[in-house]
């Protein structure tokens, strides 16, 4: 049995996004900037597109600018916005995408606040509040946090913001969360949101950069001036019409996806917490995604039982393998509080609704299994 | 009759290349950056990819960083390797996402020379010469021009750059030669290289930067650390194998592509030559790439020409359209000193290997077709 619950590094594309994107790629072949016949059927179906996105979070269509996935557009949103002078908000437990941005921005003369966390992952609304003022140009903060899945409150983050500062902007990470929550850039009072195609079944190389109506970002991709000037390059058509594809299909089956994964994710947690030496970091709460497993196995090695699980068709990650393979401790479970002992032993499960119960069970068999044969080698 | 003749703006993918895309979403759906199993074949896979396109322009794996495309890697590139203080020399006649991204440098207290052409395209290696010195950066100067297809003598500018400094770094822009002629970065001299799928019938989102061994950039897009933390974001696996393979195909054919497009281009110029109020801006001469041919249909308005032989399924641009929509003269067209009355009346037909003798009669017989209607029109 091969089980994929590795879905928050990537995700399997649907059959009828491959499908789209072969089909865009033998028949859309133009180039949108053209003004000939191909180019302009090029540039239709780049705006049907763009409107399938823009519906899916509550904006227009002029408001998305496509790019080539989560991390550009969020390099591109922060850089875009900030200058010289500002003072920046964001949390300890941010995307690398994020949070190492803003580090090489401070060597640059930046002021950056990064916010503490609790041990579920939750900001202190307090905290920001207190830290809002005047000079504060941005806070950038995820919705839902990429290792241990916690959803952080961003109607309430983006109402006191607002209350706070009429020229603070808002920007959100959403790469967790688009497809798999309902995202309303308007009700959260957003300014900027990143999301990416390859997490909700579509294809690698195509993201979007929400930007609000009025706001004018600096390119981080100069050239050529595709997306009305804020993003040059040929467009990347194939994956923009996968990506709309699959938001299509993930935004229709929401709610429904949503209580699948619910249930697998619930019977997992049954099933293991009852046993010594486990600790759940994303326990089934509403504040947690349910498409998230955390957990954390006491004085065992993540990899060795990463690698035996592997062995039986199982693929899970340690810490975080949405960045590239990284010997360091994960900054998430640090910032939430987890022991070294804690730390070291810690995998993440991820699901996504094409995942089965009867994968789950055999999931938690091996598991067991696979922890007796570590803890009997231990002694 | 379909006629694709707008080659430099994009290309049509080859089939095998749709396949191996559309193949590897499917089977190669893993993160190289993960740890297990699917993530480490994934990561060969890109190895393998890597290797190929290294290969092709004599360098080393470890030189080459994939990036979302030419725009992505000439920014890379361009702001990867200048510190405030160091001056810069380029053409006049590069792509704008060159061309552009220097106009912002120089707001930013950089120094930029923008070196003259000749009435062909030719930069003056005197000048070059004379302004090159312990100050400079970067001399980021294009293999072939997108608008007239002028080639310039790279080896030699190479040579001429070591010979006057060895701080200088050379940057070409290879996206219109990648594939049409031999590249080598060892004899060129060359450190800093930029290339890009889509020109080659590969797909679109994806492209190359070859930074020769020991130079450091800093990255234009940070966060999990891919490619050697120079260029971070998910990798855009599928569209990678589909440039690899795309690059496979057409450098295996190079030579005999060349004769094959040269005669297509000979063919069109006999054809045109003698026609009245017609000038040829890219000759067929050795220091013109056979498969751009740029014309001046004198006091005829290029657009006008270019939507009568739409009408009849021939697809070609009007000054460079590789970059979006622009209704401002060409600056390659004005650097080689064409007139106003020659300039707007300027179209690039552009070739590829799939074109045949018989779609380029279809055209020359529809050009003075419609040559003829606009001529009586205009009395
Ligand atoms: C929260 C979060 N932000 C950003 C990214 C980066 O997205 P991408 O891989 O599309 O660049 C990821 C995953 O990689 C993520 O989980
Ligand atoms: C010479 C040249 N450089 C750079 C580019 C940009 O490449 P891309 O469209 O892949 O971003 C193009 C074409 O668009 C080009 O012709």
């Amino acid at each position: 049995m091969e089980v994929y619950l590795d879905n928050s590094a990537t995700t399997k594309p649907y059959e009828e996004v491959i499908e789209a994107v072969a089909s865009t790629m033998s028949n859309y072949y133009g180039n949108p900037s053209s003004i000939h016949k191909l180019g302009m059927q090029a540039e239709k179906k780049l705006n049907e597109c763009r409107e399938v996105i823009a519906k899916a979070i509550n904006c227009t269509r002029d408001e998305i600018i496509f790019t080539s996935g989560g991390s550009e557009s969020n390099n591109f949103l922060i850089r875009g916005f900030v200058k010289p002078g500002g003072n920046i908000i964001t949390t300890k437990i941010e995307h690398p995408s994020v949070l190492n941005t803003f580090k090489e921005m401070e060597k640059e003369g930046i002021n950056v606040l990064y916010l503490d966390v609790d041990c579920n992952g939750r900001i202190n609304l307090e905290q920001l509040e207190n830290n809002i003022d005047k000079d504060t140009m941005l806070v950038s903060i995820m919705h839902v946090n990429n290792e241990i899945g916690y959803i952080q409150d961003i109607e309430s983050i983006g109402n006191l913001i607002k209350k706070k500062s009429s020229r603070a902007k808002f920007h959100v990470d959403a790469v967790q969360s688009y497809g798999k929550l309902r995202i309303d850039v308007v009700k959260s009072k957003i300014d900027l949101l990143s999301a990416s195609a390859h997490k909700i079944h579509g294809p690698r190389g195509a993201g979007f950069a929400y930007i609000r109506k009025g706001l004018v970002p600096k390119p981080l991709i100069i050239g050529g001036g595709q997306e009305r000037t804020f993003r040059s390059g040929t467009e990347n058509l194939p994956a923009i019409v996968g990506f709309s594809k699959a938001s299509e299909i993930i935004n229709k089956n929401r709610d429904k996806n949503f209580e699948k994964v619910k249930q697998l994710k619930s019977h997992f947690i049954n099933e293991i917490e009852n046993m010594e030496g486990v600790k759940i970091n994303s326990p089934l709460e509403d504040e947690f995604l349910p498409y998230i497993l955390n957990v954390s196995f006491i004085a065992v090695r993540a990899e060795v039982l990463l690698h035996l699980l592997e062995e039986k068709g199982i693929y899970v990650s340690m810490g975080s393998a949405c960045s590239s393979k990284d010997t360091k401790d994960s900054h998430v479970l640090k910032a939430i509080g987890l022991k070294d002992v804690e730390l070291k032993g810690t995998i993440r499960f991820s699901f996504s609704e094409l995942n089965t119960l009867e994968e789950i069970d055999y999931t938690i068999e091996n598991l067991e299994k696979s922890l007796k044969f570590l803890r009997r080698v231990a002694k």
